[in-house]
């Protein structure tokens, strides 16, 4: 489960109890439900890189849903061998792009599958935990809906390769601990690394030269510094500090990786 | 688990440590340990709204608990298929008036039941929890003690019809968004409309005439709206705003809603 | 699981993602993962004094590793009946205290169980899941590498006698609500009554004497008071209060426990 309830209120509790209801034989897992509220990108990111930590064949409940109510579509995805179901606003966008080659996504039509206690504020609850319930129970994906290809993508910027050693990417996102992360990856990177295997990585981010650690603690009191983190993604970070409130860095702020002599 | 202990500590942790010992064959589900500390009112409405979403036979553990260690009752509640483990201070009034039918209370008295290193401080760990667990595992309900009467009931207040066409109720708990939920249900409004089928709906909280919408994004920049929430309850909110703190909404204000021409 | 990486990233998610990958058939309690950020103290004291509420031939993972990536070693930790997973940072002290007798620390050195995607900033899911996972699945303990007696030990403040009435102890740690825990036990005080068994018990800390309450609503309006919290340690608190924020307590202010007449 993934939302952006918050962990205060009872509503991941009883999406879960709808779950236990239709399925009491299922583990669920929450990833998080502190996803910043109504954040797509976020949310979006946050599935994308962890979903295959988890077991082939889970069941993915994403539930960040600033239109809920009104006429946006719920969807299953299947891809990678994995589930996915939530809203259509975008929040599959990187499961869309990782698993190109063999995706389904099923418009959920099958209104039987819901709580006939059908809410228009609580559709988590209502429609999204029951059809994940029937799923884990060996429903074929076919009995959800209808398969479509109009799915709603949001636009997930790619870094630009300037030049052959000068890549430019932009931050993403910034976490709790005020460290941004970027659309960098390491493999990004790589590739740069290939044209000139002995170069010196630099990394620019708001007029600051950033040194690239291994990990958080190498750059005890050494300020605004940056690593590869466990997602894969470049990050720029303070230890022990927020880099985004101590540099006023923003989603959309330009990061440069340069590895000319 | 419905608790007030929050989700810093490891008390609603070492409490599950204590039901996986007696029963390790149960799922257990975290509605809420956000409960405003010690509001009675509050964990009385959340359980007595969600516990139904749960499956049948659920054990339901209510710990919020302002007088542990001093003499009120542990009590094993029965009540529409379902049971509820919790502190006799009021924290099952909404279930009493609900399942007033076929409703059994027992005052849990049988000690062995519970951990041998009883603290007075944390009758969750070591009253609670076991019992929850020990009635997980199929032990009659006869064997936790016996059935009493006297048990503790918390005023409900109920919305007061001040003629046919105007109700009256109150505001009864602020969530944490700072929406207002008030005591008039769904159903108080449909009886409402049955006297005046075509009258429109108003609503009025702090001298404000709020619009009913059905959703909480139709009512961007609105300002002080109401709809009827997932849980059946007339609420107030501002769409991504807080209506209390703008508003100084307070549990006990009054809300009106009229349908007279 | 017990960690510091608090409630709102994916990390806790994601390691049971890996967890239910290797073994679907396993119980997983989140025992807090609130401890203050890199408090090894805390982080010790709580597992500490909450493992035995668990099943026997539980696994307990902890990750509270400030030094996380830098090369610390992985440690699997059996006493008592018990498995525990974690940094070698004396994360486990209490534990070897408290299990002197039939301990037995093994060193982690079999990377083959370890995820393949590695990262040096993300050891509790590539390293400690994977591993408190195999054990779940009944690996042998001497699969995962050699014992060390060489495991780091953190100094755990003992109190001191002053005299054959008094005792002196210290703040160890404040919790959310400003209780300020000390490290006198509930037996260390049976201790000294044995000397002085009709002795009035005085604890003082902050020069203020504090009476001892059985439970924290005795001490409504009382001002700052104690008692023996529910892991069985002195406690100073204030009811509906903070005592630390009142009095300025820190950890390391020293506690007397004073039964001279």
């Amino acid at each position: 489960m993934t939302t952006d309830f918050g962990d205060d209120g009872p509503f991941a509790g009883v999406m879960k109890g709808v779950i236990y209801t239709i399925n009491p034989h299922v583990n669920i897992v929450d990833l998080t439900h502190n996803i910043t509220p109504q954040s797509i990108q976020e949310a979006a990111l946050t599935i994308g890189v962890n979903y295959h930590y988890f077991p082939k064949n889970s069941v993915h409940l994403v539930v960040v849903d600033p239109e809920v109510g009104s006429g946006r579509r719920p969807l299953l995805v299947v891809a990678d061998e994995h589930y996915f179901i939530g809203p259509d606003n975008g929040v599959f966008s990187y499961i869309y792009k990782l698993a190109a080659r063999d995706l389904k996504v099923i418009h959920i039509t099958s209104e039987h599958l819901f709580l006939k206690k059908d809410s228009p504020t609580f559709q988590g609850r209502d429609v999204f935990s029951p059809c994940a319930a029937w799923l884990t129970t060996g429903l074929d994906v076919n009995k959800f809906g209808e398969a479509v290809l109009d799915y709603h993508v949001i636009d997930l910027p790619s870094p630009v390769r300037l030049s052959d050693l000068v890549l430019q990417g932009e931050v993403i996102f910034i976490d709790r601990f005020g460290n941004a992360i970027t659309n960098i990856k390491k493999t990004d990177i790589a590739d740069l690394q290939e044209m000139q295997p002995k170069g010196a990585v630099r990394i620019f981010l708001k007029g600051r030269d950033l040194q690239l650690w291994s990990y958080y603690s190498q750059a005890e009191k050494k300020g605004i510094s940056a690593l590869i983190n466990s997602s894969g993604y470049l990050e720029a970070f303070i230890y022990r500090g927020s880099a985004a409130s101590e540099y006023d860095i923003l989603p959309g702020d330009a990061v440069k990786v340069d590895l000319s002599p």
